[in-house]
């Protein structure tokens, strides 16, 4: 029921993510009478789906505190409660993220050894793409936050981008190794011989962009406005794209002969082909869709899903802490922590 | 003597500077027996410059308190006592940022009122372009520092951009008045009720590029995070345009017809256009000219010195900090403060 346009997109999204994955099977929660009129103009989904009606939704506007206390019934916390009975695989939603991330993380819990889950998303670069995170679910991180980020992050790239070493980078403003934060300085050294992925060091963020690195690690805040800003200035380049070519008869005319590659181009930094942020590091699979994304970019966060449960990230991320603790690269794992609101 | 290429390069945009602004007068601070001959070949600028020998170099890969210790007789120390001494009224290099803010520093003294200098830079945007700091020198700051960076950035966007209410705003992850760090929301509670400028409150990264903000404020860390970003997001943008267009005989067709919608383009968005970051806060004028910049560039670092000279930076904050005292929008101001290196 999250994000603009539901329920339509979230169903014809479901709808072109069964055309790829003929598998799926769906529950859909939420309100039964906006659900099953535009389900029955979908009949294949119609065939796979179960809806689960429920008249409760969390809004955009609900804190994340509000929506836990008051959100019990709500189609998002009944989604997220069908992964942790086991009816699901995975949760996917474009609904209020702060919401959403504090009730994955009530419902669900952290893996063992992991103390915050954190925000992931693959990215488009030069050299194709890279997973980043944290994206927004902590402003504030420690040393241990990163580093367990990094074991998520490289689990994550292992899974989705297939690669069986994975170079991870802790985004700094410098690449020396006496630059930039104290904490991302105690985070390296703490990564510095780790086996499960390639640890190159500190990364800037123009480098990040032209490519070659594969996974890069940053605390909640600023991975969130890196985020913004590739978005911002992306979409600038694109007006100032948009004005070159009004400016002339003759450009104009240009731009006829170009629309083969402006399409190509399109295609190429499409947002909808990134959309679904992965909450990383908790006991079940949760996807964030953007909640102004089009029906293929709420697809695309459904194969997201695909992606971790086909190549088992929780066991994927369980061996690499395993064997990472026997060699003493991280601290003891601790207990499940039970997350505070 | 600093950055690729110097001192051609510097000299050039020197002679480049001089041809839009006749009045100026130059101290050419370094060898002069590189000078020399490059020099006698640009006789208007011959004209009008003295070269002051030295063979001391700063080295891009020397630390601030090496440089700081050893530089004494600097090309790049030399030109910044030259501002001290008065014999000039701005300097500008290209050298080794971190040796130059130290030096700066330690030689200029902050203005009374500010603790710690920021780096600015203007940055364009989809209504014209708009002022960011600190864009490095500080990686952690307080709500007091960007209290006053909020002070330094308005008067330089009074200056540079000749608004009399620029619209400010503190960079956040959301716009709600609880989002993001504590130190920011402290930071927005101090500014909230400005009178020199019209403070709207958190921004985000996204909404800034569009344009519509004309100062944007941020801590070093994140600031140079956002620079970056955006400076490696532009040219992925650039290379996937080069690809979109070699991708068809048509598009290369179309290519040819669209140059001047490209220069067009190219124009909008060449960084030499945008090169000179400004040291704010100190008692003189000193603007860090990109290492990699063309002529061009270096003429732009030039005009942004200028522009400070002629419309009196340093008397625009007196003013404004005075003003904002009376008011009890500032803390009480404070001694100039001997900079710990």
């Amino acid at each position: 029921m999250g994000g603009e346009n539901a329920p339509r997109k979230t169903l014809e999204g479901a709808a072109l993510a069964l055309d790829s994955y003929p598998d799926l099977r769906f529950l859909l929660f939420g309100d039964e009478q906006s659900i099953k009129p535009l389900l029955s103009k979908l009949p294949n989904l119609e065939k796979f789906s179960q809806i689960l009606h429920t008249s409760d939704v969390i809004q955009d506007t609900d804190k994340p505190s509000q929506a836990l206390r008051q959100g019990r019934s709500s189609s998002m916390r009944l989604a997220i409660n069908a992964v942790k009975d086991g009816h699901a695989d995975a949760v996917v939603s474009s609904g209020n993220t702060g919401a959403y991330m504090a009730m994955s993380k009530f419902v669900l819990k952290t893996f063992s050894g992991i103390d915050r889950p954190a925000i992931a998303s693959l990215i488009p670069s030069g050299s194709g793409e890279f997973v980043a995170l944290d994206l927004g679910a902590n402003t504030a991180c420690d040393a241990q936050n990163l580093e367990q980020f990094a074991y998520l992050g490289a689990a994550y790239a292992k899974c989705t981008l297939g690669l069986s070493s994975p170079r991870l980078g802790i985004l700094n403003i410098g690449e020396e190794e006496q630059k930039g934060l104290a904490v991302l300085q105690e985070a390296a050294s703490a990564l510095r011989d780790s086996e499960d992925f390639n640890f190159v060091g500190f990364v800037e963020a123009d480098e990040i962009m032209q490519g070659g690195i594969d996974v890069v690690v940053t605390d909640g805040f600023t991975g969130n406005v890196v985020l913004k800003t590739i978005e911002g200035t992306a979409k600038l380049m694109k007006t100032f794209l948009t004005q070159a070519f009004s400016s002339s008869l003759r450009s104009k005319l240009g731009y006829v002969f170009s629309r083969p590659a402006f399409r190509f181009l399109a295609q190429r930094i499409n947002p909808s082909h990134y959309n679904g942020a992965i909450f990383l590091g908790l006991n079940g699979i949760a996807i964030k869709s953007h909640g102004k994304t089009d029906s293929l970019g709420f697809a695309s966060a459904i194969s997201a899903a695909v992606d971790m449960m086909q190549y088992d990230f929780k066991g994927t991320v369980a061996n690499m802490l395993e064997a990472a603790q026997k060699n003493g690269d991280v601290d003891e794992i601790s207990e499940p922590k039970i997350v505070d609101i």
